[in-house]
């Protein structure tokens, strides 16, 4: 590094010019080691690289390193030599010197985690393909193109939109053309987009499920929008209360967190409602490639592409960190959409060139496969240990994703999560998924994220899990009329209750 | 690719219950092939693999498959299975059936790129450092913790805000803290962020530079801030007209497009009017690796770094693919920023720890010394090959970044850019840089992205441009006063004047 920064030229900004170079270098050197711009234990380049880089003599920029030496800044050492003091003297305080600001960590600290997270949202990050993803991204970078460094096309790279055009169409149904998919940074980035575009055009209201992600609510919030909660019972959200509203954004293959799918006549209204009044449905598909007991659930956009954004993401299928999500538009919003997101494409190309690799090499779909069949054995075995230890406590929402909702009896959500706590173990209650106007009643119930752990934390979490559940309690008559399913053969059916849900 | 799309069983979305369940199959899949989700010569699973993933007879899936090969919509051959058909009967029209919409390319474009391109504002990006981007993602990959696939901290990696800590205090005097950067896809995404913030704290008016980038403008005017233009003469902008504008946007170290230094009083007054009004300063320090002349101007940002947001990017140093840039904000503004970025990071964390790896191991620096070189050299080559051939044209903001301004005779803008169009020769006029309400005289000038080619296509480019220079002609007395920098040498010092700049 010191050759390199010595041959730069580019670290001291020393203007070391008049009759009195030395002095100008050593308070420059100084100043940039009691600054903090010198790091303790830099090695600074030799005199003679440093006095040709800056055009001096090199015996002065030697005077100058013993001058700093002997009032403690630097050291300097035979075979190593002169490096920025461990300790450096207090500053005499001249003037101007800016200290670090107090209160900002400078250094890294690792994020305290739980002993047991069973926090839903995320997969088990430990079964990232890292060697398939580098292997993906060599294939990418050495086929790409000079111009994929560019800018570029405000709705991400074409090989990914094609890619996925291919994908979604085979695996969910959707009808993508490449040129109606923009790529974003997360679902939640593309909701930004759409609340910008929707809030552009002059919308202010937009539906929302009475359970779903407060995030999500806050960020079309965020746009200037008000979001409405739909009634939300046995068949999932009631579309039947949409009147002249924007939009509705709904996750209609498996409502988050509550597990069910929207009921095909719910489907065939929403669409119906879209066309009659010209609104926007928004559909968020977070975790389509999760399905385990029955024939996967199309996406609803099929119904009508031209009144249906899909929004789809590898945050759940691969890691959220990759950041890639993407949204297919209706033909007439691809332009405002590119608009809105600044005009310019926001996420990095490599990974967009490696995912698209990723999906036509065949190695996205075994990654899903495989992940799913260990999702698919822990949530078996979720159900069949709560059923054991717990058989008051409800599993519902089984049949897809990485969560299942455990419905506890009446009143036992908070005494539930404060034992969690005091087990370490991480893990919501139904509450905090409940829009703040939902018009139903509040249910009990833990939302249990089972992709979350690794696989040697697994069988831990789900100990820690079954240790906190509520004992039975004769009267609590806990989740009256819920069938508990305790099987992964259960077989739900679209459009089937799983458990009752509390309308108002 | 067939195997995995059957045992997937994702794709057909056919729910062959009841009793006619060889009629609902045949049904799904002929609708499949219609509307495109299942694309000419794709691979059917075999009946066997099929009717398991179903759950029905094999003999009703050979049955459908039959039928369809037997209306054209599938062909069957000896060895390699059963295919959907190049071409596909023409539809019978059943309602419902979606086509892909009208006037949506669905096949990838390249875009038409001109014939010598010297645009400013991008790299050479033949130059990027594919091989050795590779072995840092390799290096970063293996050594990364689970956690970094989760959902970050909206601020982006720590291993890179750390790594740009200590490189942007050596290299650009910034003082940076790990804790007070925020990684975001470009510097108009943090400009967006930005302007976010300030338009959430009632701001109304950011003063901008009389020349720069309208889409910088419209970005800002785009969050509902007014842009206003500052004077500009021969010190550069002229800050002395800032009054209680939320903040001003600037370029100080190389202003874009014109190419000069700040000067030194007037980075002072910059700073004074942030101190004594609470205004924000943005510097936009895009291309300040790149300095070929003299001794490196420190960022101005190091004159006050809590009133100062530094904004520094990967986009001319690397490539703007990787969508990589930086905020060093004031303490009391991170916490605004992270809210406004949408609370989550936006960058893969992928590229963020490669970049982070390219840092600390020097390669950045290598990098970035190579590419100084061979950018300084056509510069001399372009700086010398004009004064040669067009002694009229005045070539100024020559001591820094990838793009020189070359002072036309007055009224000749439009002519040159219409002679470069003839040549297939692309460059943009000053005129496009000039905000409408600037206070300031047009100048006729071309600017001159001379990083933009790749090696072998410069020479070309440098001919074609000197190609359409206008000639002498006696009356135009070109660029009245302003001395011709025609060499490398020419020794601008900061705050130098670079030819007269048109001041009202």
């Amino acid at each position: 590094m010191a050759e390199s920064w010595a041959t730069l030229g580019v670290d001291l900004h020393v203007e070391p010019t008049g009759p009195r170079v030395r002095r100008g270098l050593t308070d420059a050197l100084r100043d940039a080691v009691r600054t903090g711009r010198l790091a303790p234990g830099t090695r600074l380049p030799s005199s003679r690289v440093l006095a040709t880089d800056l055009g001096i003599a090199r015996n002065t920029v030697a005077d100058a390193y013993a001058d700093l030496v002997a009032e403690g800044w630097l050291t300097a050492r035979q075979g190593s030599g002169t490096r920025v003091a461990a300790r450096v003297p207090t500053s005499s305080g001249r003037s101007g010197a800016a200290a670090l600001p107090a209160g900002t960590a400078s250094h890294p600290r690792p994020r305290s985690r739980p002993a047991y997270d069973l926090l839903p949202g995320v997969p088990d990050l430990s079964s990232f393909p890292r060697a398939e993803w580098l292997k993906a991204a060599r294939r990418a970078l050495v086929a790409a193109p000079n111009e994929v460094f560019d800018y570029g096309d405000p709705r991400g790279r074409i090989e990914l939109r094609t890619a996925l055009a291919e994908y979604l169409a085979r695996a969910r149904g959707v009808h993508a053309d490449p040129g109606r998919i923009l790529i974003c940074a997360g679902i939640a980035h593309g909701l930004q987009i759409l609340g910008a575009v929707l809030r552009a055009r002059g919308a202010s209201t937009v539906a929302v499920e009475s359970y779903g992600l407060d995030v999500h609510w806050r960020l079309l919030e965020g746009t200037g929008l008000r979001t409405v909660p739909l009634p939300f019972d046995e068949l999932g959200t009631d579309p039947r209360q949409l009147t002249d509203q924007a939009a509705v954004l709904l996750t209609p293959a498996h409502q988050f967190p509550m597990g069910g799918t929207l009921h095909r006549d719910r489907r065939a209204a929403v669409v119906d409602w879209a066309r009659r009044t010209g609104g926007l449905v928004v559909e968020d598909d977070y975790d389509g490639e999760f399905r385990y007991d029955r024939q996967p659930v199309g996406a609803l956009q099929g119904l009508d592409p031209d009144h249906v954004v899909y929004a789809g993401t590898a945050s759940k299928s691969l890691a959220p960190g990759l950041r890639l999500a993407w949204l297919v538009l209706p033909p007439g919003l691809v332009g405002e959409a590119a608009r809105a997101k600044g005009g310019k494409d926001m996420c990095g190309v490599l990974d967009q060139l490696t995912l698209a690799q990723f999906l036509t090499s065949g190695a996205y779909d075994r990654h899903v496969r495989a992940a799913r069949l260990r999702y698919r054995r822990r949530r078996d075995a979720l159900v069949a240990e709560v059923a054991r230890r717990a058989p008051q406590v409800h599993a519902t929402g089984i049949s897809a994703g990485l969560h299942v909702v455990l419905r506890l009896p009446p009143g036992t959500e908070q005494a539930t999560l404060r034992a969690a706590s005091w087990q370490d173990l991480s893990v919501h209650g139904l509450h905090r998924y409940r829009h703040p106007h939902a018009p139903l009643d509040p249910l009990d119930a833990l939302v249990v994220g089972y992709g979350t752990p690794p696989d040697h934390a697994w069988s831990g979490a789900l100990e820690a899990l079954c240790a906190v559940l509520p004992e039975a309690e004769a009267e609590a008559g806990a989740g009256a009329g819920a069938g508990a399913e305790t099987e992964a053969g259960a077989g739900e059916t679209a459009g089937d209750a799983e458990g009752p849900v509390g309308p108002k």
